[in-house]
């Protein structure tokens, strides 16, 4: 067994882990970054890249299918899905290798292969070949597919997201489980790439979307495309040859078995805690088995010990992991003079079309202390021209303050004009001030001032009723 | 002779005479609109909505044709430009009928159908029916084509771009004159519905950019799919049957001469002012015969004589036009309580594939007050995601205050991004403060997180060796 002893002890080679080391090390060179499974990050393997990758090809099928309204006619719009999945796997190689280069550039003693355990809170055990004392230890271990216990049924038939990318060739018809974001991008472009899709949710929700009036236009958009059931009750799941049979409640035929290619696993990830032996180190809990945290310092409730990207269960967000993995790794290297580290405003997107993002604070009812404007982008001019005039636009503000403080898209250009609310948000800019910034015409941005034009009035209502 | 006297009299009906009517009238009810031509706007007619009308279908062909990339085979895509052209006059014509709407809002009485022409600076004369003694004139004639001499010998074969829009069928080839926003956006549109496209400028320049390197990168660019000369030696130009013959250098084979089918006049628009009998009201003009004028108040050198929108040759754009009606028709109406105005931050764009966009101020050459930082798009993520992964941004901040002051783009998603931007000189951030700011991934904003992160290293680079 090597002992070794190092000032930081970063378990993950993640978008986080990786962040950490960058920034641990410009602080000291007594590192250890460990990592059990390959290098390189979810983003990049099975996460971000591939399923834009594979939206991308979908558009294309879809625009091309759509021509017409323009006056260009494709009569006849083969999807090649080999070559579709050839290039997505090209490409995600290509990005992948990007990430493995940098692994490359790191210093080669610190990296020690192996998956960790916690001993106590400051030592750590490497397989059966290595034991690490370290002054301050950085968890970034990521997550992974979580799969509902009727889903193991499904035999060899069942598919996780990370699967999808493998495939030669597409199936003809898949179910899928869960509308969060990863479920409902692939969904989409699934169908859009000819396969049979319909998708089943369980918690009446979508894909993260907060305000009722947006859940309901989307869920009614996507049904146009493919069967999208939010409530779904499926009663049977059964592997049966080639193919796999569901028993659910349909929603206009009631009862009926269906059979399906594959069922795609899209409920959701959970942290990749279990094999830590994590209760060693003492760390405080949450409900979920997850050690709290303290968001502008990573720091656990063992202030030498931090916590970074989506293993904490919080954001599983490239960005958000890239940050958290700086932050932990300047305050683990800095140690014991730790800093609250600013964060970003809250930003999200879906990559679906419309697109659905989030920014800043949404309230979950209406409240006394929120104003809403909104817009619909049916009659929106350049929306129209493009033909993308579909979806709804909220914008949400501070009643006191006139402050704005968060929207909600479902529609054309949502990752654009996310960035521009977001923005906004973290500037801490009132709705007045928005509206004294650049438009330019013809754009889909004409459509967010209508927003914050009625934002504006609402705000004024309120406050003239309020002084009355 | 009909005899009214106002407080305000507006002369033209287009984008900045209606935003003045609508703003004066919020303090005043004599008013005289005065409208010797059609109701409505260039923007709609002529302008900016029919032209993204042709580049959306062009866009929806060129995608068809460019989804091989993808794995998705169009082997047959028909460009129907009989039904191309039947959309974009049926969508102008739906939001030229939403400008007419808004007239129809407008008091009757306050209509005067005619041409004005100054009698001195309180008093017009309208055709040979009206006299209108105004307390206030607001001067909002926008403008037209400007034609060189040696296009008049295309005869019945030259085209302005506002009768591109009313062709029945597209012509076989054309030859645009003028490398200017319109041209080059109309020209790439046309190229790509599969008209044969040469265009010929004179200045060297390219739609406005200043920077060298983008300009060079664009041009190459543009060439790819069209034959482009920005610096074009036209000998002559004669209409000769049913085509136009043009005698000119060739880039590559040397003088030539070539059957267009059409000519297409893009070289300009100039104001419409030379009707006005303006030296009667004794207005101070510059060089090229145009009022001197007041950005803040839209005052002329005589205080309450106006001038708003493209008349006044400053910014030809709609919300530019927008903005100064509002400001001369508040100011006209308070008269003599006339206050500056804020102007937003300059914000331009062309809806070119790659688009161009401009944002704040750029430098029309290396200066020692600004620093750049720059990107390509070519390794950039999402865009090679999507294969359009072309283009070069660059960013320019004061190198004393750190404070970002602009931009110049040819890239994906410019129209996007240049309000991301333009948002953020009219703020006045500094770069530091605009890379704490979400960016989201995969997104093409990441690509400007790249220059601005050049941008903050030129910065220091440049601050320490002047510390130094």
């Amino acid at each position: 067994m090597k002992k070794l002893n190092v000032d930081v002890a970063i378990i993950g080679t993640g978008t986080a882990g990786m962040s950490a080391y960058r920034e641990a090390r410009k602080y000291t060179n007594s590192i250890a970054l460990v990592e059990g499974n390959t290098y390189g990050t979810t983003c990049a393997r099975v996460g971000c890249m591939p399923s834009k990758l594979l939206i991308a090809a979908a558009d294309a099928a879809f625009h091309s299918q759509h021509a017409g309204g323009f006056g260009i006619e494709n009569t006849h719009t083969v999807i090649n899905d080999e070559l579709v999945m050839q290039r997505v796997r090209a490409e995600r190689d290509r990005f992948v290798g990007f990430v493995l280069d940098s692994v490359e550039e790191f210093e080669p003693s610190h990296l020690i292969k192996g998956y960790a355990k916690f001993i106590d809170d400051r030592h750590l055990i490497i397989e059966n070949h290595t034991e690490i004392t370290a002054g301050r230890s950085i968890i970034a271990t990521g997550s992974r597919p979580r799969i509902p216990d009727i889903l193991s049924k499904a035999g060899n038939r069942l598919l996780m997201n990370d699967d999808i990318f493998e495939l030669k060739k597409l199936p003809k018809s898949l179910a899928v489980f869960g509308i969060g974001v990863i479920g409902l991008e692939l969904d989409q472009a699934l169908s859009r790439l000819g396969v049979s899709v319909k998708i089943f949710g369980r918690s009446g929700g979508l894909a993260g979307i907060k305000d009722s009036e947006i859940l309901h236009y989307a869920e009614k958009s996507f049904n146009t495309e493919f069967y999208l059931d939010t409530n779904a009750r499926v009663l049977d799941v059964v592997e049966s040859g080639n193919h796999v049979e569901i028993k659910y409640i349909h929603k206009t035929e009631g009862e009926i078995r269906e059979n399906f290619d594959f069922i795609l696993a899209a409920t959701g990830r959970k942290p990749n805690l279990d094999s830590l032996d994590l209760h060693k180190a003492g760390l405080k809990v949450d409900a979920k088995n997850v050690p709290v945290f303290d968001r502008l310092t990573m720091q656990t409730s063992a202030e030498h010990i931090f916590i970074a990207g989506d293993v904490n269960n919080d954001l599983a967000l490239l960005h958000e992991a890239a940050d958290e993995g700086k932050i932990a790794g300047h305050n683990a290297a800095l140690f014991p003079n730790t800093t609250e580290a600013k964060r970003r405003a809250p930003l999200g997107i879906v990559f679906t079309d419309p697109q659905i993002a989030f920014v800043g604070e949404r309230p979950s009812e209406p409240s006394e202390l929120t104003v809403t404007g909104k817009v619909s982008f049916e009659n929106q001019g350049r929306s129209r021209v493009m033909l993308k005039n579909k979806g709804l636009l909220k914008v949400y503000a501070d009643r006191q303050t006139a402050q704005f403080t968060g929207a909600e898209i479902f529609g054309p250009a949502a990752e654009h004009m996310a960035h521009l609310l977001a923005w906004s948000v973290q500037s801490r800019v009132t709705v007045a001030e928005m509206l004294e910034m650049p438009f330019y015409h013809p754009v889909v941005e004409e459509g967010l001032r209508t927003a914050l034009r009625d934002l504006a009035a609402q705000l004024d209502k309120k406050n003239s009723s309020h002084a009355a």
